[in-house]
């Protein structure tokens, strides 16, 4: 029997002790963006330190501006890449509390209508579920074998779901010691139930903001209606020109930069099986918005957007009010892909912008320094391990896919620490992260634990 | 000497004795919008109909559901027209009240730089010291004469800041005692300080709201930006459709019942004299939009506008926040003008927005029943004997104006009551009604009294 093969029996043998570790630190309250839970915040980083420790990764807490960091270490001296497992111990707030069927922090496992066992309780999946995944595969594999296959880091850190306003400070402060050759992330999701996924495409992100200022103060209606700029017309007609009639940008320059997928990535994404309409219908909606002629997941994973997060002005009380506002605000964020340059599209949307503002009038810009997209090698000998690894988990091929949103630490650990990342989770869309009742699969926590293993016993093999 | 000559002479001798009681009246802090101040919205009626009486004009309180009127009636048995004078007794709240010089409450006679003297107070020109004008011109008349030139009724309300929501039913009660042959409204004012004025022109006005909503609950705009609609779009797509290159409605029909002004007006208002330069430079803008080829004099009297008076979707406050809102909304006012419909345009409007609506997302209208515009028939003998006794008064002929706004009242006047108004007013465009310091030319209160002497006295002419 190979070493993977005795760590993963002792896995399936410990689920319930796995489980029962998994409980403990779910009922520590640690609500990152409340100070009323400091102290459970403190208490869950010390647990973590404690258990990495006692399984052989030594840990300890350090102190940051805010919630402490946990940061562990166990080199094996063997030749293999050295690797950094991150993830996060903070959790989301539990209101509206009503909504929730049982204590958010007391931990239960339910079997729902079609058999399938879910653990409920706040963090099961984000993240306390998923980063447990990596510590219980640690354990089995130190237990059974002695030592780990590659050596590891572990970064846990408990600002995530507040904005991790300590971990620029604390990157640079620690470069050193927290740059490896690979960063393992546990926060992200499978394909489906029975597909396992490594998200090997985040878009970048860039954000502004305008406001348009017309006269001096707002105006009647009935007396300047008409004759004077109405700051509402101006933002509107900003909005309604950023796209054409079939759905491009229409910043000049915008399109630069932007990668068509090979062939092999969209075959892949085809045997999917995507459904734009159970994607859209779940939200209520039935046809693709965007660029004509691309697919919903070339519109989320691989194509840029322009999107208004937020328009106003004028008056937005009950009834009417016939005023013409002296100012209009918007919000844009732009979604960027391949090798989109932030600064020249934030130039190229502020020239738009001026062009479209009348010369009387005036635009204040609040946005601030965007973000590129980010994309695995796909060539990268890491991801075919860790793919390959999955699939002897799962039993069919790891789905490499894209995301439309951003994981904010890949990006630091790439720019600050030059590290790429694998992005392997074990959550599902209807985990309800964030949400009431949130909750992990039994089968996610059980065949995470398992992947990791693999993902570790395959990533030391040349 | 003829009688007209005497009431004026009375009117000179009389003016510390017309100021004193003024003073009186703007004492009384009749703010209709605030419940704290009901008693003295009844004191200021039962005030007015005391002077009333007093000088001959038979007047009462009348209760409604809010604040009282006052009613008064003189009758002369002459054959003359019987005019229904309007004005209102209650004025705008004062906040902020520590942008006032002195007490608002506390009326004074100021010296401006250039010598001016104005009275300083609120009311002193909304309403109260223009509807002061008409009292003052009836109390020397029946002083110096013994009885009116005309038949005269007088209303008087209390809620014209607030609303009027007791004015319809109030003239639907007191229907055949309210209808006279032309009313008299005092709240309007003059082209410039040497000017006097009539108002001619009211344009009509029609609100509508719209609310898009497209997916079921807000959205990520990571994961669905690009692929979901966007109600911050589409409300920005209907709003920057609804005007072409030149500044031209889109609606289809929209333009039907628009009337081109006979030459002889156009004439008239040319040598107004009037300053686009000044106009909008006051407000802090320097070109005027609107319909290209049209002058800005045009655009806030004679052309129709289409206004977003709000428009609001998605996230406004601080920062950024990647949201694709499940809903975005707009407020529009159209100001109409000659013979358009309101009921085909709010019909038009709304085919247009629902076409510019994806089958996929959905529009509610939140919109009420429109006005027409109302334009006094140029040919009107009342109009002209006005204008004359104005001319007499001022020294130079009175302008035929229009206005953008609206006043209600001339529009329940003529469609409850079947009676033309003629707008006389002395206000000037810095008297700063509604806002702190509001004041009143003094010269507008003493010249007030003597125009309406004369009005009076024209309209028993043949």
């Amino acid at each position: 029997m190979s070493t993977i093969d005795k760590v993963l029996a002792r896995i399936d043998t410990d689920l319930d002790k796995s489980l029962a570790r998994l409980f403990e630190l779910v009922k520590i309250k640690s609500i990152s963006t409340d100070p009323a839970f400091d102290s459970d915040c403190r208490a869950a980083a010390e647990w973590l330190a404690k258990e990495l420790t006692d399984i052989g990764i030594a840990a300890d807490v350090r102190e940051t501006e805010g919630h402490p960091m946990v940061v562990g270490h166990r080199k094996t001296g063997k030749a293999g890449p050295h690797v950094l497992f991150y993830g996060h111990y903070d959790v989301q707030p539990v209101d509206p509390l009503d909504l929730w069927e049982t204590d958010p922090f007391e931990p239960r496992i339910a079997t729902r209508a079609d058999g399938t066992k879910v653990i409920v309780a706040r963090g099961s999946a984000d993240d306390k579920g998923q980063l447990m995944t990596f510590v219980e595969a640690a354990r089995a594999y130190l237990a059974e074998a002695g030592d780990l296959p590659v050596d590891v880091t572990v970064l846990f850190e408990g600002e995530e779901e507040s904005g991790s306003p300590s971990l620029h400070p604390f990157l640079t402060a620690n470069k050193d010691e927290l740059t490896c050759d690979l960063a393992l992330v546990c926060d992200t999701g499978m394909w489906d139930q029975d597909t396992p996924a490594i998200s090997v495409m985040l878009r970048g992100l860039l954000g502004d903001e305008i406001i348009v200022r017309a006269a001096s103060r707002d105006l009647h209606s009935g007396s300047y209606g008409g004759a004077a700029q109405n700051p509402n017309h101006i933002v509107a007609s900003i909005i309604a020109g950023l796209h054409d009639e079939n759905g491009r940008i229409t910043l000049p320059g915008f399109y630069d930069g932007v990668i068509e997928m090979p062939d092999e990535v969209t075959r892949m994404w085809d045997e999917l099986g995507f459904s734009s309409e159970a994607f859209l219908g779940e939200i209520g909606l039935k046809y693709p918005r965007g660029e004509k002629g691309r697919q919903p997941l070339e519109h989320i994973w691989t194509r840029p957007t322009a999107e208004v997060n937020g328009m106003w002005g004028g008056y937005q009380g009950p009834g009417s009010k016939t005023v013409i506002p002296a100012e209009a605000h918007a919000k844009f964020t732009f979604r960027l892909v391949g090798d989109q340059d932030p600064d020249k599209i934030r130039d190229a949307f502020r020239a738009y912008v001026r062009s479209r503002v009348p010369a009387d009038c005036s635009v204040e810009f609040l946005g601030k320094e965007g973000s590129r997209a980010l994309r695995l090698d796909f060539d990268m000998p890491a991801l075919e391990k860790g793919r390959k690894a999955l699939s002897d988990e799962w039993g069919k091929p790891a789905a490499l896919i894209g995301m439309g949103g951003s994981i904010p630490i890949v990006g630091d650990f790439k720019r600050m620490l030059g590290m790429d990342s694998l992005l392997i989770g074990f959550g599902l869309d209807d985990d309800q992260i964030h949400s009431p009742n949130e909750k992990y699969n039994l089968k996610s926590f059980h065949k995470g634990i398992r992947s990791w293993a693999r993902v570790l016993d395959a990533l030391s093999s040349d």
